[in-house]
């Protein structure tokens, strides 16, 4: 079983035959939740899995799951799984390749005739990317528990179109109760989306955890004034406190190891040359793989913000509205095996975007692999990943799921 | 001669009643040049010069001068003047002062019988707030020759309506050719649309110089990336130098005396919050009277901003795209004089805004007077100087005006 090797090409062709559903034109693919095309993405896979000796199960919020029996099909499946649905302007590997793989382990099995100790289960997730409809991870958010299903079958997209009437419109509101799959390991394959992989020449990331994420919304309110009038002394300029604590942000994340600081938005009021800001807004986020290192990194920015307030005579509101925990996949020792014995260069790594892997965690234990995806970029029509790549990656999902299914009979 | 004084009561009165032309409901003035509401206002002032004995000349681009005469007419008139059109959302005495001190220095001759050395001459310049019109300080531009008159006529505001247009359609595109008027020394008095005398607790501001203002446009290019997967030492994070720029500014300033840094105005690219920015946009200003210091503070800054390109290997590119020279007003000694002739309480200061007096120092010896204006505040309805604070303005101007004549006809 150990020589067992998926087919790069098909893998590949699959892929590219995926792609031309939402294609741009500049060689990404627009494929929303809960349009046409994401139905006819949708049915492909089904088609493909039904071709290879499947059952398909939708459950109530449009998850597909389907499942290849095995030797002993009461215990608990091995399951891995990904989404079709895309950023407006993504590409052709970001949650795709993760099905992709799923569907080129399946054919693999299928077509050497393999018995696994357990069923395997190959699964889509609705609404990974959170582009049409919010949040994103709806669709696993939804299967472990984190979000209730009736709140977001009723959510509604720009035109007030529900999830729910579209999912029914396109034939994915399923009868399957949430949460029912009787799985007993989850393994997604995925493109890093970042560029450490290829910074150090490794073909997998064993994905260790899904790192911590914390975000603020922060105010500074000063007084507007003239520019060219008011002195120094006099000022109470609300865009040097902002810099301060962005310049500080960094600081912060170097400070610590594997510390990430980031401002991406600010809005600036009234936004004139020669107008002295009397209100910046602008966003904060801090992230750390671990949650007390994460917490020391949100105490110092607290503080940094607190001192600078009284210091500069001003109000400066920090919200932190939003805290997701690091996520422990502790299924990672079979995603390490694997790849060892498939002799792959490899790291361990941890997963800095969400993925449905880091729900799926909260019910079973849970694998991630990366791997690496050119000069790191995704949510991009250039995304790009080598056949090579994406082989490696199919190789090492294949194992790990072998891995886990004997396992899971063992115990 | 030393004892005369206005009428506080007759100054004020007149104020108020200019106010009404353009209203607005939280109690400022909506008059932008070359409208209704401007013809409204200078048909005003038109009026009382004449009341007070004065010839009205309009010149080519619809500045107006009211002259009275003097014992020797050959001699150059004194001259003072400011404008009467505001902000979209602009206060009441904003300019408008300056004329209506102006107004009441006229009377107060008038009604006294009062026969100066030289003709006085009382003067509205055209479109200084450049708010429908660009650039600001259009009318006074012209007149000493900085803004060429068929361009500057030919100018549209929003809708396409040439300011030429506008002027003849309100009748005041005059005959007078520009820069002909025969004077020999201009001032204005204006509030000072800063807090610093409110701060001081002065009267008077003796204003001594109109300071330097460099203007540019800052852009920071590095690479946008995935706020959650790209590690610290592998960013080019645009947003981090801007914020460093920023503060820099700040310090510039700090380090040289008198010296003012501002960013009033930023764009950020793509703006999302889980999105490190690849391109931050801001504008930067750096003012100060001394036009040597401004070059010292300027070259700081193209440094700072060489170092941290260097370091960061970003680009950043600095556009110097404005400067203005500072200005010296040469009869700031009449105003000294003047003000303490009358015992008010005064220092020295530098104008920190653009002024119509800035460029007629291009022409003659020039002078300007500044009250306090309430917290510093300008450019808003709720703009306000006391009838006590408009009354000392307008005496400094009477008296520097009598000082300036005699001290033109003695030579």
């Amino acid at each position: 079983m150990s020589d067992l090797r998926i087919n790069q090409e098909r893998l590949w062709a699959s892929l590219m035959e995926m792609a031309k559903i939402g294609a741009t034109k500049k060689g990404g693919c627009n494929r929303l939740a809960g349009t046409d095309l994401d139905k006819q993405a949708r049915d492909l896979f089904v088609s493909w899995c039904e071709e290879a000796g499947c059952d398909v199960y939708i459950d109530k919020i449009g998850n597909i799951f389907a499942r290849r029996a095995g030797d002993d099909n009461h215990a608990p499946a091995v399951a891995t799984g990904s989404h079709l649905d895309t950023q407006p302007t993504g590409g052709k590997f970001d949650g795709v390749f993760g099905v992709l793989a799923g569907v080129e382990v399946l054919r693999t099995l299928h077509e050497n005739n393999i018995q696994t100790p357990t069923a395997m289960e190959f699964s889509v997730w609705t609404n990974e990317e959170g582009s049409r409809f919010q949040p994103a991870m709806q669709g696993s958010g939804v299967y472990a528990g984190r979000f209730d299903l009736a709140t977001e079958l009723n959510k509604t997209d720009a035109n007030g179109i529900r999830l729910g009437d579209e999912l029914k419109r396109i034939g994915y509101l399923g009868e399957e109760e949430i949460g029912s799959r009787p799985i007993g390991a989850f393994f997604e394959a995925h493109i890093e989306q970042g560029p450490i992989l290829e910074d150090e020449h490794k073909a997998i990331g064993v994905v260790r955890l899904g790192q911590g994420i914390r975000w603020y919304n922060v105010e500074v309110n000063g007084r507007e004034s003239h520019s060219g009038t008011t002195p120094m002394h006099l000022r109470q300029d609300a865009m040097v406190p902002a810099s301060l604590i962005i310049a500080e942000l960094e600081q912060i994340a170097l400070r610590h190891e594997n510390g990430l600081g980031t401002t991406g938005f600010m809005q600036v009021y009234p936004n004139s040359r020669n107008t002295i800001p009397g209100k910046v807004s602008f966003s904060a986020e801090l992230r750390n793989p671990s949650s007390d290192t994460l917490l020391t990194m949100h105490q110092e920015l607290i503080s940094f913000c607190e001192t600078l307030a009284r210091d500069r005579n001003l109000d400066i509101k920090v919200d932190p509205f939003w805290y997701f925990a690091p996520v422990e996949f502790s299924a990672s020792d079979d995603v390490k095996a694997a790849t060892q014995l498939l002799g792959y260069s490899h790291m361990d790594i941890y997963s800095g975007a969400g993925h449905d892997a880091c729900y799926m965690a909260d019910l079973v234990p849970t694998g991630m692999i990366f791997i690496p995806c050119e000069n790191g970029i995704s949510h991009n029509e250039i995304e790009y990943s080598s056949p090579e790549q994406c082989a490696a990656g199919a190789n090492v999902l294949l194992h790990s799921m072998l891995q886990a299914s004997e396992r899971i009979v063992k115990r």
